[in-house]
């Protein structure tokens, strides 16, 4: 039997005690809990097969109060002593996708990101579109490649063609750039027919990832209009490994930013669900961005209320992202084609100039939040690297 | 042990033999193929477990060697004698979803639709955006709400602002519509990375449905700018439950029409896959229109083809449809906003004026397809009745 030296400043300390999907060299993929530096088996630990599995999602099926049982073995687990070959120095394991993902949707949540790209996109309209403060746009993205924290990104080929081109080419992608977001994922789905109240969101929502939603801007603006983003988008979202549950983020609830005019009945919140997570992007290992999660206008569980509205089923694994973060401030813009506006302000990096992103680079993305008595909860991070296209 | 009567003018005769997912009662749902007026248990039949599951998943993974070798074995056992307990009256079964979907992707590849859609949407400018004739234009929706023909459609409720209200409300959708579509399902998936080239679209294309796409006009008008249709169709979309072989259409391949501006070198095909498919769209019992599929502009293989441009891995199982199959005769439109021209030009059903779906309405697409030697090929039918919002 082993104690695990769990330090109280650790961001994966008691509050948090995130889940994942980890291996061993010559092991399969199982569910594991992470504290502080290490990764315990849950499946060896608590005996339990359901965590014999190569994703979370059978135990997020078993549902809310089951999440609330688990987490308390698991604090009992981690603060007596655990057998030792339960226990796995977190380098030395490789983690995988935690989750199969059912539907992935993506939202446009932040205002000053949603402002930004408006400017940039329709330089000759309103920047927000007159739906934007009515309800959270948003729109279904690719599940099948959403891949775990990293994962190579192979610069994405596409058509595309710039304003003072005759016609389109198809080619590697010339404006490769990263979306900072935070995603959420359904533990216990939804019938057919039957929608989501917005305070239903805490027992429906397992966790919270960090998530990457990498994008060829080129791409996109030739394509996106009138049916949105596709391949623009559509060739790898990071996910990060730790899935935070929604139980370890009650000292992270924030109001939302004010909204006006004030929602509909069916997106109203008794308590609403804004996070005090602190984001920060790195780019070849230097920090160009610290965006803020509190100023997003959308909660996720406004999110989910609007994204089951019409009835929509929702499935263990859906994935919804809130958009990319920005903050009001240049310095907290979750995007490159924000930070460079659209490549024309390129930034240092290193020393070297950049708009977008250069083969070889480097992009980690990492959050934290407030946990109870002036603890941190961390989100770990997400983390890709650019290859050339093949 | 019995013999199958199959006359050679059955729609489901020997040149077509598809598959689907059946039930019958107290057993379990498993992969049966229709001939003629029965269903062939082909887990009995053949005595193969990869039949005795609730998809067709883990019969098509076995890849496009495989699927025609089978198709040789079910040749052979409905023209000699079957176990008479493997074999039951189509009336006798239960239908099921007849795919695990992995993801969904609708493209918009009918130049009549979408130039009639341009028109109502957009009125004062060109009905075809300036991407349409480069590529096929398309976006993600929902896989989770895919269902089988048969399945009820509870009206959607959502957010909608008519041009001469002030502000949007929630409520149930006023303007609910079809889309006439055929979709084609991935059998063997392609990593991510690795395009898939036009010409390879028969190898990894297991077989063909009817689609569906219900669409909540309104919904979708107020939502749709900038990220594309998200609740205006994510409520429901039906498939019929026989997927038709590929391999069943050769005698159905002819010619795209003339593209122009020449495709891109990965839009090319060497051989064209457009398809020779007559739909027909009843409403409440009266056929209200026949859209011919010949008509659209991109075929399958290139949709498949710009699917994978980007890299994006497929899988066994993604379902894209073409979108609204539409001709440039009125009595040939796909979708009732085209028919009845947004609403301004009711037509007369069944004695009744409809613009929109009623609740009660039942719309039923079927199609067929030439077969060898001058017959035809069924793909049954898809059939949805609107039920009241709740």
């Amino acid at each position: 039997m082993t104690r695990i030296a769990i330090p109280e400043d650790s961001p994966f300390g008691l509050a948090n005690l995130p889940y994942g999907v980890f291996s061993t060299p010559g092991t399969e993929p199982r569910v594991g809990v992470r504290a502080a530096n290490v990764v315990v088996d849950l499946a060896e630990a608590l005996g339990d097969d359901v965590f014999a599995r190569p994703s979370l999602n059978a135990f997020m099926e078993q549902g809310h109060e089951r999440w609330v049982e688990v987490r308390e073995q698991v604090l009992d687990l981690v603060t007596d002593e655990v057998p030792g070959s339960a226990v796995h120095p977190v380098g030395a394991v490789t983690t995988h996708l935690p989750i199969e993902i059912a539907d992935y949707v993506d939202f446009y949540a932040s205002e000053h990101h949603a402002s930004n790209l408006g400017r940039l996109f329709r330089p000759d309209s309103e920047p927000l579109l007159p739906n934007w403060k009515h309800l959270p746009v948003g729109y279904h993205g690719r599940a099948g490649t959403v891949v775990v924290s990293g994962t190579d990104i192979v610069r994405p080929s596409g058509q595309r063609k710039a304003p003072d081109e005759p016609s389109p080419s198809y080619g590697p992608c010339r404006r490769l750039d990263i979306e900072a977001e935070v995603g959420f994922i359904v533990g216990t789905g939804s019938p057919l027919g039957t929608p989501v109240a917005a305070d239903d969101f805490h027992e429906r929502v397992f966790g919270v990832v960090l998530v990457n939603d990498w994008s060829a801007r080129d791409v996109q603006a030739w394509e996106y209009v009138p049916l949105g983003p596709f391949l623009g988008k559509s060739f790898a979202t990071s996910i990060s490994p730790w899935v935070v549950p929604l139980l370890a983020l009650e000292a992270a609830r924030v109001p939302t930013p004010p909204q006006s005019p004030e929602p509909l009945p069916y997106l109203r919140e008794t308590n609403p669900w804004g996070l005090d997570i602190d984001l920060v992007i790195e780019w070849n290992g230097q920090v160009v961005s610290r965006p803020p999660y509190r100023e997003m206008y959308w909660s996720p569980a406004q999110m989910l209320a609007h994204l089951t509205a019409n009835g929509a089923s929702s499935r263990t694994g859906d994935l919804f992202a809130s958009g990319t973060v920005s903050g009001p401030l240049k310095s907290e813009r979750g995007a490159f084609i924000e930070l460079t506006w659209g490549g024309k302000e390129p930034i240092e990096v290193q020393g070297e100039k950049r708009a977008f992103l250069e083969d070889g680079d480097e992009v980690v993305i990492s959050a934290t939040a407030p946990g109870p008595f002036g603890t941190r909860v961390g989100f770990g991070e997400v983390r890709g690297r650019v290859l050339p296209a093949r």
